[in-house]
């Protein structure tokens, strides 16, 4: 960490910064400069500490900034933990050599919509099926999920079809709740700073997909996976779903192809891609999809519907059964020319 | 609504648009032109057939867009609530001709802090007090509020002080419990789409000041509003604190003053602004509350701190007892010179 | 072209409308509805009179929003020109079934420098050899390149390599003087609405390889390379940079990866990706370069210095000649998946 | 300025480093740390050697990070300047205690539209008429502005009307001529970055009002200043106009309140603000002057047109006349409400 004090500090101010460190037991060390004057802080700062202490030094006088020189999280941090986590789900690895594809509906709408769609998903070789119960929606008006029902059809399809199955929760009271219908939980982009839904996922051990907020920076997005994992997740996924766009002329959103690589090389979770929030029309789902997988993602998520034009969500950006196997045979060959596969 | 096909779509399916359109019972207007074909729908739409009926056209081939022309939202819309709405709380008037301020630390630190606030903050005019219970922070290690204690200490600082109460809550679980310590509940920027905590302050029947999120576009926004008033809130205040910046060397946000009059033009609701949030640095928010009064803000909500550089948490934005003295005087000459007042 | 006038808007509001629209000769529709009041016009608009046309609309009492239905820009857009144009440069096609590489330094910075460059990327399968000589630089304190003198070298290299050059041209004073020297011109992203250099280049005849401005929607950047073609150009590269980031931790722009199959669709002409520029860092380019081809882009554009850490701009974001070749292999893999090459 | 290494980098990567600096004859410090390792340099780095050296450094192996801990411009920074900057146009001074008011149309349109606006906003009280000659617009299709004939009619009404006047210039070719018709020179958003027209401008020595890019950092803007200072201006006058939005479906631009009082600190160069492009719609216009007025700004510009419905450009943004005189009344009011003038 480095305090930056306005040049022309008083030096009161200076042995104040001072203080308040060494009072913490860490070694300070002033450079005093022609320009501004910066305290570095050269010990060991554990993140316990370290935004508390951050906070202290914003408000003393003189200091305009502090700046961080190491990464705001441990547990999600690649310098603490090296090795690349491969996370298990029903008997699913993501993270490992082999790219994951999670298919299903936006939402869970009839027993034989959810059936057909996990059907034929299945068959063109995703691992993991999606589909909501409930559905967080921008109007209060939409249509808001099938709710305990969903859950209910999400756990017969599961079974009876032998795929594992992903849904999101947007209440820590019904954590517990959906923990027992499906194997995997999911935070919605708009609940990525929902801390009191991350402590509650958390805290159930339970498989997480966390997706991005739309204007979450890769340190917020990681201090939310911190927060799955100070609280108790071992198995927590990132997913980069579009951040917000210039405009929406023409995309929903605009996917972030730079986060892929930059959060595999600075965090040991595994990373996968959401393309059809990611821009939003399923015209364009299969060149965002292809782009994810070679720029190194463990994985993408596709929103199909056996009738895309009938889907009561998302119809816009949902591919039909067709589109979805003609993508996932294009999905192994660019898998395999960047050494990976998709089975 | 105006629904967009492209050119040279076929018959067919401009017939099924039109088909939708008039199995709902509404009347369709076909314009062929020589671009695209637009097909617009001249009769009243209602927010809860609106969206489900978007999503239905924009699945169908061969559609590209659905303009809304009207407003996305009811309850929150000026075009059906023409006049101005008055939030009371605990007796204090916001969006009436006075600017209300509502003042008082980040955070609930101690006993002693949150009276002696209450106290500068009421001597210097503020109407309500602020102080968070439960602290939403980027990162699991910052400090995370004094929760139960937090409410104790709101409950027993707005009897004795006689001032009215303003806090975040962050759980569903907590809404009712939260309204039985404090007047007014806040729900904060990164939660202003968890509709599992909007359905439940909503319902609560207590006053809410809802703030706007980092990336919400002003429709996203009045949505979030509408789904508060249309699960049983009636008195609902907005707040404009800051959209996510382009850079943050100089400021942590980037107040959007154009919010302010365009909420008020497309509203009927009271519309306030948070400059404390919304720039960041102490040294810049009087700037920022006398822009927002006199862009037409019917009031601020202003971080302020007995000894700021002693704050757990928001030093650096918190203003001193003085400076914040200083500024009430400033905003009463700028509300005078539009025609409102600060008392 | 739709006109959206607000409800309970009087009658003569509405007239002035009609007649402003039927004294041009063309045909609107007036749809009156229960919401707003919207009014179309089915005749073709051609782009030049579709501008001042919504400027004189926007302007009128009551018209609170004017929709373009169809696109603002005609030279540039696929709707008029439905063939795919391959884009000649000295013999090598941009936008055909091959995907064109082009690579150099950020900046030509010395005979010998320029002279290696150009060797070992056209070893390892450049088609065209990048090079600055006038640097746009965001301090005027940075090096601004050797302007004529990197003309010179750039002319040489040309010849005495065999390789076709683009280079950035900044000045439209220069733009004949450039022409004479390289075989593409290029407009930096910076640049992409300095209209007096777009009309010098597009009157030039010469190539151009256009780039897209850091906040620049699509049917602005279309409208950019549409002044390139009214004022004379043909040949037009567009280029995908990278967008302003949410923040600069970690990367340098955001590469806009959802703009490529967009512009490939609403657009004729050949779109090329700038992984360098949209991400910054050489750690991550070639993620990013494979991402781009996946995508469905006709190329990239990518820094290659011999020697970056001696770079004088840009070193941090320029492959070494090794990490080139190995790219370079890697392209051919993720061009062959998606039915491409990289010849 | 600080360099930071990666955790575990290597000797010899530091000490390369560390030579680098030497080299320069600048004092490095090294703090290890048990972090990342940050080298710091206590000397004055003058901004000529800045970025050179940046530039080097961040090419180096094991290098992920350069922090400028001081200001990256001189010429523009306070720090070196603490003067406040009063710049005088023919007698008008901007940046003293009295606010300026700059008003006019957005482009010369006719002898009579010109003369016309030149009476009705001296006689309100603007001190300065702007008035387009070469218009940027986005699409080659748009009215671009008389030109030279716009220069002649800015020349005879400045005279006679007595008026001081500023126009936009957008071709370096252009300074020398259009210095000779106005009083300031006008450098536009899109033109931020065109450095070719910044040195020119910079050359001239004539007074400079620079608008601010949509997406420019304050960095990036001081940057912009620093060339036209470097280069020979003296009299620069800074014009926050209003950022990218998050969206268009209310207003044109997000005006960057923040931008002012930042600007004013960190800069001695006065500083006004845009609020009808800040904003885009006439309606709102003053809401958003006041704001500027009372957030510190020197003064605003106003488009103002003598009938905004028959403006060739920006007629939905311009104010009336009759609006333009009620907009200085309450400007006065404001003005004085923080102990400044509309004089």
């Amino acid at each position: 960490m480095i305090v930056l004090l306005q040049k022309g500090a008083p030096q009161d101010q200076v042995d104040t910064v001072i203080n308040v460190i060494e009072k913490r037991g860490m070694q300070p060390v002033n450079m005093p400069g022609e320009e501004n004057i910066a305290i570095g802080i050269t010990s060991f700062i554990s993140p316990e500490v370290r935004y508390p202490l951050a906070d202290t030094l914003l408000a003393l006088p003189g200091v305009f900034h502090v700046v961080h020189v190491s990464r705001p999280y441990k547990l999600a941090s690649r310098e603490f933990h090296k090795v690349q986590t491969v996370v298990k789900v029903r008997g699913v690895e993501i993270g490992g050599p082999n790219c994951v594809v999670i298919a299903g509906p936006c939402a869970v709408e009839s027993e034989e919509q959810i059936y057909e769609s996990a059907r034929v998903v299945k068959a063109a070789g995703a691992k993991l099926l999606r589909g909501g119960a409930f559905k967080p929606r921008t109007s209060p008006y939409s249509f808001q999920g099938l709710q305990q029902e969903g859950l209910d059809l999400l756990k017969q399809v599961g079974r009876d079809i032998d795929i594992a199955t992903v849904t999101e929760v947007v209440d820590p009271n019904d954590v517990e709740t959906v923990c027992a219908y499906v194997d995997m939980l999911q935070i919605g982009a708009r609940n990525m700073q929902n801390f009191a839904l991350l402590i509650a996922a958390g805290r159930s051990g339970h498989p997480v997909l966390l997706k991005r907020g739309p204007s979450a920076t890769l340190d917020e997005y990681l201090n939310a996976a911190e927060y799955l994992l100070h609280h108790g997740a071992s198995n927590v996924v990132l997913c980069e779903r579009g951040v917000h766009p210039l405009d929406r002329t023409y995309t929903r959103n605009t996917l972030d192809i730079n986060a892929i690589p930059v959060l595999k090389d600075i965090s040991h979770l595994p990373v996968i891609a959401d393309p059809s929030h990611g821009i939003g029309h399923a015209k364009f789902v299969p060149n965002i999809a292809r782009a994810a997988i070679a720029a190194g993602a463990d994985g993408v998520i596709i929103e199909v519907h056996p009738c895309p034009q009938e889907a009561m969500s998302d119809g816009q950006q949902s591919l039909t059964p067709d589109a979805f196997g003609t993508l996932m045979h294009s999905l192994k060959r660019v898998a395999a020319s960047v050494d990976r596969t998709v089975d």
